[in-house]
């Protein structure tokens, strides 16, 4: 304790000087200064946000000058036009004109709206690299081009109309799915004409985007490239500290396809963050287990540069994100080992459909990792597991995860049976019919089955937050389903024949 | 930082003098000295969250020398006898003893239980007044008075009996109304009779109310006064910063007809509000966007008065709250533009139903708001936005959300449809045979697909926080209600048939 | 506020001085430094987490000295080897060596990996013994030996087949259950061999053990002792705060059987939890009311030593319980008074079955505590409430508890009526056909009747969070749940005819 009073004082000092000397050091370019002398009245809550980030208060010069593990920037030069000025509007807003569709004139500057990975590049190229990588920069493919999931889309977002006794689909519109899957997923951002506005400043011309709103982590920008930085480093402070809390993955990742939040919540590793986690320190970079946290959030497994106190590397910083795991567990009929691209339009399984497995669900391995790519995979978890946890432990966790992936795949198999002998008898209509395979109540029941309930058990699993792997939208629910699709079954037989 | 350093330590210093000043000024009166004699015993836990409040930190007449913006009196005079006193016990619970049916004789002061709205408008008149205007201030009536909601209620709370194979509903009684729908609309609290209790200070006589506790937002009270302040400035603290936070708001717009704070937990805003609250200032005032905090809450859209960092004020305070909202997106059936009267039991609708749409969607206009009110309350909640954001996202939004209301209302036009096709054809008994539209299964699936999914919906448009109008209560369960409701239909009719 | 300052410098002074006292006291075992000496590298986080817990920084010694009220450590002398060192690795993973069957060499120390509440109890015998009288001590045997409450395990588990038109349940294994319902429950741990294992220190051999990982509340360990401390005062920092904030609680009591977190969220208390707890202080002992929190976490009404501030205590420390709650809410099909057992698979009703009801809801009343023993239960909780709320108050709240009991025990016979006509009428198999009462679809239905609806209704009348007793999971789901399950009876009679 003495230790602590004293380094209180050394720090108070410290700041002192570094303070003086820093902001000596810190030039804000003239474009900035001049964005900021209106926004600072027209937006005052962006600046004031830009204002206390570290984009504000460091050049990219006192970057490259820090020692390798604890740099944030990634490039190893900046254009020298940047080097000695701190990040500022200009900077971002104003750079790679040409490339932009969506630069506009702007009180003498040329100015683009969606600020891009492309952009955030000239600082951070490592990890915009990494992120083309990830499955998640290619959420707006996936999604749209995948004639099965695309289907999903269009019976979940398509208005319905009930006419003659019958209920007619309505193709879904571009607002409707920016509104919702796009939302996550990422929209197309395209310039669709000009607007005169009145505004604080008098009347301005600003361009109209359709897709805008949109921070989606798969979005197409105006300038072809794809994903958004934002998604996880909000704009205006691009923080590393939210980046790291769980909040950031709950705006996707909470819903009950993919309640990795809510499993992470009920788990111990939750309940110590939600305890504890005011007192960590959510911008020390690299991330010092024990020290800087005492549990782990996403980021600490699937994103962070990870060293113990001592400056030994566990994990390194990685914006691919699925290096560190083995399967895809969720948004599949099936869990199986992640595909070998993430642009995943590209499989075929052995019936022509675009999806990692069989209907029945055996793997379409040649577009999946290896079992060695899978190991690989698993040890890097498993490294940073042993961080805080015995083997013993580790061994009997991944055993337990493997054999969930196991059985929820063979839940869903009985209810893939049910719905094919549905198909079968005519109860419903699906693939032999040349029918959308989700617009049915039967069909819909099918993909709770895998698209929450399944997915829900597997994440409980992963993570240790058993409640939704039993009656939060886990076993339970997997359990009643069967028995009402078979229901649901056989009702509908009988009342069809009734009805002939 | 050499400014954060300097500012603190002269902040020390003014501590110091003010503190010093100020507990000279303050004074408690006689009878309040009186009441904390025992109840610092007898209920300490009350005491001292009275003794951090701000109530008991400053008298009125200090209050009244504040610049108006830091204002949060909104009286400008007040009674002589509360001016130089802090607002303790009995300055509250002894005000209004007349009007007051619950006043009763506690060791020699005419003391109430439940303070009101109208004891708090001694020195807050203003907020009182245009509390009355807000929808919730009339909550019970509205719910009570009406004779659809209040069937609605009736058939949620009401016991159902099995007897020789039908379910036959009871009368919802007051306590579990009290536990149920007025839990958050207010119950009518009233003095049933007198009870003598033996208590830490011997035997002592209390008064019996009905309704109580309670302090739900359309409170019926003892001395005719409708609402309660502590609903979301809860006693005995009264605190700005915990209303200001959207866990008050979440007591009651949580669940799945009201999802509002689960929505705004999965937008932008609520994730860099549970990274960064804990460094936010909630009892600054005014409220000053990108100083005292960087994301809005419920508060900063819909109630506080926010400024800039140079006191040009962005929004002014109101407690109608609805006055920065054009439509009324939940509780109905179909979405429409927000009454003109807080007391919606006035409403008539073309077939004679008290509801501001008819059946199938058409708005009771003459009830409603112009659209010219409609735009001047969208430009007041968009002058908010534009604080952090540009025209085109500002614009992009609210198109989106237009968009959204008509779909989902389109969504519940397709389930309209199927019930009163299911009337009609007698599978289901509604309007036609004066029955309730409610207690039977159908009609429960109906009231799901706008009380939950349109509604939750709606929510994820307004609020940016799309899980909510994809697969959590969203349009999934919208979409998949149709089929079931279509499945039901047919299933229904033919069992009928075939039981004739 | 001058008050405030003027400790703050005291406390410096005063830190200046007992910490130099502090450390020179401090004295960690030889043994335990061997450990730390190694897995300050291979699990650097578990050590810096344990350097920051009070087992690293007082010795039982220091402990036995405090103040009675303010003493953690409960036996009045410890074993003289521990008395002058801090609690360390090797004082908890090496003692009771020959009664730890999990017990294996590792670098010449007789070590085990599970750390029990017999190794505990060295130091805290008190909380052992009182948490045995707790019903989640046998949370394990009462799920496991209860054939009914085993065959709802088997029947939420067992993984289906579809099988010539039929779903067929396989067996529950272990892995799924220790994934699932054991995840809380407690599994039983064995050790089924050893396994070397490659590690950072070379290869070394560890025992394999079944049913780890788990820190269930009633697990069976290898020393033969049953439940986990770790349940709740999470390794390794094993602290008291953890303990006290609902999100401990949340990680077995959050799911929709068993709402109570998500009740207390929506709660007044909750939010007030919320929006202040980071003011409050976690770690006091004793745990003063309005000075240290003013709003109650679970701990604080069922486990928690509460006093006043005058050292008065409100609540004595249990760590049984149930001891202030007079009804089992939860759990059960119908509510009734607590088992005066917390074995109970002893529990036979007048059918013969092990449930504490009649299938219709008379208690069993001589396995049940007394109406005497209830009274005095509730008592101790509404002392608690006294500490801030008034006897009108408290009176209105447990009247409507009770009430509620009533009603949501009517809305399960209804529900238990319906399926008795769906056995008797041969539409499902149940008690009369020695078939399983949770296998078809109508069953899954009733059980949801209680162990979901009946259940959250209760929570949201015994902890005022409305929302759990109207929308989410309450009255409105009771209510439909009811008409869907005579639809289906009625469906499934009409099919069955026809199909004959």
């Amino acid at each position: 304790m003495k230790r602590l009073i004293l380094s209180s004082l050394v720090l108070l000092a410290l700041l002192w000087c570094v303070s003086s000397n820093a902001q000596a050091k810190l030039r804000i370019s003239k474009a900035t200064k001049t964005c900021l002398s209106c926004h600072r009245y027209v937006s005052p809550g962006i600046v004031a946000q830009w204002e206390k980030s570290i984009h504000a208060q460091k050049t990219p010069e006192m970057a490259l000058k820090e020692p390798k593990l604890k740099r944030c920037i990634s490039a190893t030069k900046v254009p020298v036009r940047f080097k000695n000025v701190v990040v500022g509007c200009a900077e971002c807003h104003t750079i790679n004109p040409n490339s932009h569709k969506d630069t506009f004139n702007h009180n003498g500057f040329r100015v683009h709206v969606v600020v891009t990975p492309k952009d955030c590049a000239v600082c951070h190229p490592v990890e915009v690299k990494q992120y083309d990588k990830n499955i998640m920069a290619h959420a707006y493919k996936n999604l749209m081009k995948n004639p099965v999931y695309h289907n999903l889309l269009a019976t979940t977002n398509g208005v319905q109309e009930f006419v003659h006794g019958k209920l007619i689909y309505k193709k879904p519109d571009s607002k409707t799915n920016a509104d919702s899957c796009l939302y996550c997923h990422g929209t197309k951002v395209k310039v669709k004409g000009y607007k005169v506005v009145e505004t604080k400043m008098g009347e301005m011309k600003f361009p109209i985007l359709s897709g805008w709103p949109n921070s989606g982590v798969g979005r197409l920008n105006p300038d072809g490239s794809i994903g958004s930085c934002t998604s996880c480093h909000p704009r205006h402070s691009f923080s590393i500290s939210v980046a790291r809390k769980p909040y950031t993955c709950a705006q996707c990742h909470k819903g009950p396809d993919v309640p990795a939040y809510k499993v992470y919540m009920v788990s111990k590793h939750g309940n110590i963050y939600a305890s504890k986690a005011n007192k960590w320190n959510f911008t020390a970079v690299p991330w010092v287990v024990g020290k800087d946290f005492t549990a782990p959030t996403c980021a600490t497994c699937h994103i962070s540069l990870i060293t113990d106190g001592h400056g030994h590397i566990i994990a390194k910083r990685t914006h691919q994100m699925n290096d560190r795991s083995p399967w895809r567990l969720f948004g599949l009929i099936y869990a199986c080992p992640h595909p070998k691209s993430p642009d995943t339009t590209i499989i075929k399984n052995k019936m022509g459909l675009p999806l990692p497995t069989e209907l029945t669900g055996q793997p379409a391995s040649r577009y999946l990792i290896s079992k060695k790519e899978m190991k690989i995979r698993l040890n890097r978890m498993e490294n940073i597991c042993l961080a805080c946890h015995s083997h013993s432990l580790v061994n009997g966790h991944f055993e337990r995860l493997k054999h969930t992936i196991d059985t929820t795949n063979a839940m869903t198999l009985a209810a893939t049976k049910i719905l094919l002998e549905a198909w079968q008898k005519g109860a419903a209509k699906g693939l032999g019919q040349k029918d959308s395979i989700f617009n049915e109540a039967i069909e819909k029941m099918w993909v709770e089955q895998w698209l929450f309930y399944a997915n829900s058990t597997r994440f409980a699993a992963a993570m240790s937050g058993a409640d939704y792997g039993a009656f939060a939208n886990g076993r339970w629910y997997m359990s009643k389903n069967l028995q009402q699709m078979l229901d649901w079954l056989n009702f509908k037989l009988t009342v069809d024949k009734m009805n002939k």
